[in-house]
């Protein structure tokens, strides 16, 4: 059985979807929309959603992306990719228990620093949001000042990469959760380590050919 | 060098405290004080805190723990001893590439679902609490329903574990987050398999043995 990847690309299922086009997996993605999406998720014609009975028999937090690789199901985001990754070595993968502390570790700064002012900035910051809100946004980016000092810093100390002096499955998972930032251009022009990592990962084919697929979806 | 664990015990060093415990390392204690905790972090005189600049150059987020294993820096309470417990091995440590890819997923999903929550109802559900906030405590309550039904699921489904049918470094830290909610007694009460579990793991010799001396510290 291939790998399944629950989860509509305009969601956290960026996350392994990026990864398995590193690797060069295949895979089959089942597009689970979040149902805050949709207009009534409960309608009986409304497409498989986060809320959905037979979606709740796979991850009961009703969250995307999970996985299904074999019969093994596994859900968050971060914890699909450092599996992916450690499963298929090469690379992105730990090289020793040292390297996959690291990963582990910048996987949950990201997610516990990061992941909700970068969130907040991009919900809030755009001008042509539907939820607009210049203070909310502008004080998410004043805490974003110091983990972006922490990212600079540890960019700096590993010659632009996070672990190991190369691109791995850290640098995809936390660049993921940056991502939501980067509608405070201003924020990255403080930090130019942590503005050319993002755009170096960024300019991985994987990473583009990942977005360009996104891009086909509604938004 | 033995294994530094910097931290107080009244700080998420629990973790990490906890879990040296349960495998019987050797380690030494800094005794990191959080910065808000303390009147003027920036008198000469303070205690080491998370704000000063000898803890700033080992952890530049500033936050406790910190651990510094034979010179390997590692950060985030939850990726420590996710560590600590792969590089000694036993029964706490994962056996196969899924049992570690579900302790890492159960750690990632105690981070985002259930902390910032569970702290909230930490600091204003006690009536004596000196932020007491009875509205802002029972939202916090309400939120938690949903990831403790997954949790009580994944305990049922793992015969009151949640990796591999034995107490591991997952139970540990998911355990170790959810404690911040104890207060909500009626929240526990109706999920009877997470009662009976975070008995279980509280009544292991190791984390009494370092909850009696966290009581020592002053609160």
């Amino acid at each position: 059985m291939a790998l399944k990847i629950y989860g509509v690309s305009r969601s956290r299922a960026t996350r392994p979807l990026w990864l398995a086009r590193e690797l060069g997996l295949e895979y089959e993605q089942v597009p689970v929309i979040q149902s805050y999406r949709l207009p009534d998720p409960a309608a009986p014609d409304a497409p498989l959603n986060t809320a959905s009975p037979a979606f709740l028999a796979i991850n009961p937090n009703g969250q995307v992306p999970s996985i299904d690789d074999g019969g093994f199901v596994l859900h968050e985001s971060l914890a699909i990719t450092l599996y992916l990754a450690r499963k298929h070595g090469g690379p992105l993968a730990p090289r020793d228990a040292r390297e996959e502390a690291l990963m582990t570790m910048w996987s949950l700064w990201a997610a516990t620093n990061v992941e909700d002012n970068a969130l907040q900035v991009m919900m809030h910051l755009p001008a042509a949001a539907p939820k607009h809100d210049a203070a909310r946004a502008q004080a998410a980016v004043a805490a974003l000042r110091r983990p972006f000092a922490a990212l600079e810093r540890g960019l700096q100390a590993g010659g632009g990469h996070l672990v190991g002096g190369r691109f791995t499955v850290a640098d995809l998972n936390v660049a993921e959760v940056v991502r939501y930032a980067q509608p405070a251009k201003e924020l990255f022009a403080e930090f130019p380590a942590v503005q050319s990592w993002i755009a170096a990962c960024q300019s991985r084919p994987a990473f583009q050919a990942m977005m360009a697929e996104r891009e086909k979806e509604p938004a």
